[in-house]
């Protein structure tokens, strides 16, 4: 008679052995990929496992040492918004590449949040976070103890001693945004944007700061605004902005900043001059065609689950910072 | 007297259940996101867990057999596109709601690639996979051998049995929206879309005929385009169409063709009538505003995670598919 397992549970290891009338132990080796198994003994757990249709049971796996869950967790703001999905899917590109699964999780930019996701991460035993720090900062890095699975920052710096970085040139890419408006006459630019806190606001705030002081034209600190965190808060921003008439040109901070501002434009039937940073899709189908900083996402993915995969190897070198440089795509919104 | 639980251990389900004098099963419910509890019971079951401090203890879960990995698998086609992205967010907010996490895998529409994440998430034993079949079809799903978790398919049917798909009205949306072309005085509407091969195409093509059926016009086969695969393909087409003026109104049967249709007008510097299937956050910035049918992308979202969880939860009754409505946003571009 053929001993199969019963109907309502998965088969396991032991239903395997059974099967194949052969001890656990040599199962587990076949299982965990050893090779120097009887052949004989080999083809009969082979059988077996498709048989009974055995898969083997990663999530516990994982929590074994010395296991890999074979899942690299990303932590981000929100899939809504273009510039994460876009790092989400070079990240998950990259991952595909070397067989590892993605799990995404989304902080919304709230400490508590963020803190509940990297904990359910790691109860998941992922073989690596890749994360993205949330604007109102949760616990302390320091706060789980170790062991952590390898941590890279990604976008904005984090808290995390010895954790691998890697960011974008935000400050350069801004100045040099900011300076071919200046170039092109403007000498009031309001700058459109969120939270200084947000490290990536306070780089390319700087930028703003450097492309003026370059072009020796001061600043008016009216002009600055931090309190565009959506789209929606950037329309009501530029829309009084626009019937002030206090600003000759905008650069919009992110991509919510410039999307609000176009919003603006057409709703008060006026425009400015204007630079967003990051790009987006359909930023080269508006009228005039979008201006904007390119941050290379695919490559800032890509730098960071390597990073993630040299600790894995054992690379236990100090901690590293990527700066990757962005690029000005000039398409016609700078212009008057 | 209060009876609380001792003080030397976590508050278990049972003693939620014991305080708020309700069955195991319907607290089980309430935390895991069921709606349809008498609204009596679950404020008793609300007041219990806030007094008891209890939490879901999903380490423990994990690992205990025949219990919750607490993740929900989702293949989509690829995150790139502002629709997949969309309704990825929407299962991943509602998986946190219940606190689950998602690991999300793209089969770049191949069915081997597709085939290679679902095995992958398989052995992760993840709670439950949503799942878009992909363009060019793999394996049958009847080749994992069972016990398989809950798999809901959505936005397209898929071929296993007893599974819950979710829909959008494809057909009804398609013949709406081309009806208000054909109501604008068009009589030459252009289809440009991907593959029949996909359900959504072909069920946008036969609201195309419905439409023109009920007005009394006849297709002409020639203007029906099934080559769109990407936005690039898109523009090449639908320039050609400009070039030859045999068009006088567009549809654009996904996000990728409207997108390619607006960079083809840009381009020859001449435009038609056009309505685009889903919407995307640009779409009301283009000049004149993109009009589309809508997907309700969170509601789809929502219904195959909460499918999936009824089925976790107990439920075998039959197979269900919801059809989801869309709705016509004329924004101003579907007129000459």
């Amino acid at each position: 008679m053929v001993i199969g397992p019963r109907q309502d549970r998965r088969p396991t290891m032991n239903d395997v052995a059974a099967r194949a009338q052969v001890g656990l132990r040599t199962v587990s080796r076949y299982v965990n990929g050893m090779t120097n198994i009887n052949p004989e003994m080999a083809e009969r757990i082979r059988s077996a496992i498709e048989e009974l249709g055995y898969r083997r049971n990663l999530a516990a796996a994982s929590i074994r040492p010395g296991q890999t869950s074979g899942v690299i967790g990303l932590v981000i703001g929100d899939l809504a918004n273009p510039y994460w999905a876009a790092l989400a899917r070079s990240v998950e590109s990259v991952a595909a590449e070397t067989g590892l699964l993605l799990t995404i999780a989304s902080s919304e930019e709230d400490g508590a949040r963020h803190d509940w996701v990297v904990e359910r991460l790691l109860q998941q035993q992922v073989d690596m976070i890749i994360d993205v720090a949330p604007r109102t900062v949760g616990r302390s890095w320091s706060h789980w103890s170790p062991p952590l699975p390898p941590v890279v920052f990604v976008d904005r710096p984090g808290d995390l001693a010895g954790a691998d970085t890697v960011l974008a040139d935000n400050r350069g890419g801004t100045r040099d945004a900011v300076a071919a408006l200046l170039a092109g006459g403007a000498r009031r630019i309001a700058f459109v944007g969120d939270d200084r806190a947000l490290h990536t606001m306070d780089e390319r705030y700087e930028g703003y700061l450097l492309a003026h002081a370059q072009h020796g034209v001061v600043v008016d600190p009216t002009l600055v605004f931090e309190t565009s965190h959506s789209s929606g808060q950037a329309v009501d921003l530029v829309a009084r902005l626009l019937r002030e008439g206090r600003a000759d040109a905008l650069f919009a901070a992110n991509n919510r900043a410039a999307v609000g501002a176009l919003l603006a434009f057409r709703t008060v039937g006026t425009r400015l001059p204007i630079i967003g940073f990051d790009d987006f899709e359909a930023a080269p189908l508006f009228d005039p065609p979008l201006s904007v900083v390119a941050q290379d996402v695919e490559a800032m993915g890509r730098a960071a689950v390597r990073a993630g995969l040299d600790r894995l190897q054992g690379d236990d070198g100090p901690a590293r910072v990527q700066v990757l440089p962005t690029t000005l795509q000039l398409r016609g919104s700078e212009r008057p």
